[in-house]
């Protein structure tokens, strides 16, 4: 007998036909003798409404005003799941944010969590009760709701996990757990048995929208076992968990890779002292988000200088790069804005050497050029042209033999929600 | 200067524009230096959505959940207005029955208000703010979210008008105020410049919709002015006050009837110590709910019961009383289900005598016989066939001098709301 917090999103109580289908999920759990804590988001598509109302009135919405609108779409969809459970005589009572105890800061649409009440999750509970809470949404110490920004519903179910100490926190969601790569891009993407909070970080934050970074890194602080499950599939999903308790350590767990950049290059930009933060001084000036970085000092008097930028900042960078280069009597300028980031992402890199070079190599023996290069203790980054991303990613899927891994996927859909 | 409450229906927030049109509503009154508090209805329609989906889901949905479920129109009503209200540069915060304190008890769906808070109202209002509160809903003592059943939103703004001491509670519908009689049928029919609490409670329950009784008895216990008006068309609406302010008393102030009735005679029942409750008692039992009653001692040893029960519940009272006459040996048993009550409603009847014979005269001079008679205080009820309702209204309004009343109407359709 465990206590389990679970989570469902948008998709997975996308209908009242969703809806009972969650019930039987978690009737199944409850008949294990599992005591459950039941986290939901809003409709698929409720939430959207809510913003589109709100815009039509204003185009800057009162932020407080706004979060106390969109915070009803939980609210609907907690009561008809307890309706649902109850109707099938499985005891259960919604909750919202605010009266279950979710304190969080006054940042109305993006607030933080500081602090879970449990005295009546756990008198529920004790009663045999299942608990359903009102994901994305909390009160802030005024009294007013709040909500946690766009995923902020898995951060509730952990934040729950965490304060209850829970022994594992479930995020069904419409994937099937976490892969090796994006099974939509390689077919031989193999599903994940398990995988490292810090690799799941950095999966997160290189682009793959499984979890919400902020839900993943609360539960390594606290030591929550997470597992990703898919609500329409049977199966185990991927436990994402401390890297002590895992059972086999991988060299590299997978590949994220991102669409979203672009490249610039300054060459032979006349050399002194700060000019890198000079140049890069500017871009960020403009609110321009820099990547990754490399500077080569060619000859003694210049230095080379390649950055990458949101491809969405691209043109905005290049305006101020080529005045720059102007301005610092650069030999050339130049830019590619159809390159993409490609990341193998491992503990085990930690302790195993040959790593970057097994990668380069696999790359190389395609054919594809490296444009930049980038590594960190448990991940190396390169960027090389869009058009090379599927051979790229299959290359070095095959040169770690991540398609060796057991499990094959199943086909679904993307899930988006709060 | 002062507080002034007001309550905006469902029609009145049914879409964007209107809530916008509200917005200039809510301006006008703060330009002219008022204190205000505002409650609002959900959107009109969204409280049936809201149902439909919760039954979709269980023929009888759990109590505490269709509660929490349906208050969340309100929620998304109040934030839309203060958001349209910030937009405008017109200081506002909504709040829900729960955060405003609004205390009840624990009957869900039909709640009534023990208690309500003021310090987070008077705070607000003190800052400039106008206060918006969601209708039909409060909290009870566990924390639980309650409604108070359908037109709740009333007794929610007489709440709080009673409690904030305000200088008047005002209830903006899509009617003008309150009438004579209903404009639909009598086109002579006018408005009501005011009208007593007692008269309008009469009106109220005798079928007359525009206030819910509830909100009206709470008005009238507190002694808070209470003006009906239009949110669509200007004019002073009709106040309903308490006897002792009215500028002019009339004998008679409004006309109501109803549709839903019907009548059933049993006659020559032979006479027994009781024999009016055995057989009225018998009718109860079935929960069938008698309104007038009349009984004739016609011989020494027989006696005439005739009664009359809601048209709904005819064909039941019909089987019970056919079984009955048989029991009791009754000469015979006779009905009609074609039948309405037509009243006469005013505080004058209390010192001003001949009231009831210009009401049986004008009916008698229209050619109309009356089936039944009752009387109370300030009411005096008869039953007629349906087909002179409206020659019967007519006769009655013209003898009372109903249509020299100044105000005409003004076209508008029927409200429905919670």
């Amino acid at each position: 007998m465990a206590l389990i917090v679970q989570k469902y999103g948008g998709t997975s109580v996308g209908s009242l036909e969703r809806i009972q289908h969650i019930v039987s999920k978690i009737q199944e759990t409850k008949q294990k003798g599992h005591d459950l804590v039941v986290v939901v988001s809003a409709m698929h598509g409720e939430t959207d409404r809510l913003i589109q109302l709100a815009q039509k009135l204003s185009p800057q919405p009162d932020a407080r005003e706004y979060d106390a609108l969109v915070s009803t779409g939980e609210q609907v969809s907690t009561a008809l799941l307890a309706i649902s459970l109850i109707a099938k005589n499985c005891p259960a009572r919604s909750y919202t944010g605010q009266q279950i105890g979710i304190m969080t800061d006054g940042y109305y649409s993006d607030a933080r969590i500081l602090d879970v009440k449990t005295d009546l999750m756990k008198q529920e509970l004790a009663q045999g009760r299942v608990v359903v809470v009102a994901g994305f949404q909390g009160t802030s110490t005024q009294g007013d709701v709040t909500t946690l920004g766009r995923g902020g519903s898995d951060t509730t179910a952990v934040a729950l996990a965490a304060a209850l100490k829970a022994d594992e926190c479930q995020i069904y969601t419409d994937v099937d757990g976490v892969y090796t790569t994006d099974p939509r891009l390689i077919l031989e993407a193999r599903l994940l048995p398990e995988i490292a909070f810090e690799e799941m970080l950095e999966m997160a934050s290189l682009g793959a929208k499984v979890l919400q970074v902020r839900s993943v890194e609360l539960a390594s602080h606290h030591h929550i076992p997470l597992r990703v499950l898919s609500s329409f599939h049977p199966g185990p999903g991927t436990l994402v968990t401390s890297e002590d308790k895992m059972i086999q350590k991988r060299t590299v767990s997978g590949i994220a890779f991102s669409r979203e950049e672009a490249v610039i290059a300054l060459a032979g930009v006349p050399h002194f002292a700060g000019v890198e933060g000079y140049i890069l001084g500017k871009i960020s000036d403009a609110h321009i988000e820099v990547d990754m970085i490399t500077q080569n000092t060619v000859g003694k008097n210049t230095i080379d200088l390649i950055f990458s930028v949101p491809r969405k900042s691209y043109m905005a960078a290049w305006n101020i790069v080529t005045q720059l280069a102007q301005e610092l009597k650069a030999a050339s300028v130049s830019n590619n804005h159809k390159v993409v980031k490609l990341s193998i992402v491992g503990i085990g890199m930690r302790t195993q050497t040959g790593v970057a070079s097994t990668m380069f190599q696999a790359l190389g023996k395609v054919g594809i050029p490296i444009q930049m290069i980038t590594t960190s203790e448990i991940k190396i980054s390169v960027v090389i042209d869009e058009e090379h991303l599927e051979s790229g990613v299959r290359a070095i899927h095959q040169a770690f033999e991540l398609d060796k891994l057991p499990h094959k996927m199943q086909i679904s859909m993307a899930e988006t929600g709060s």
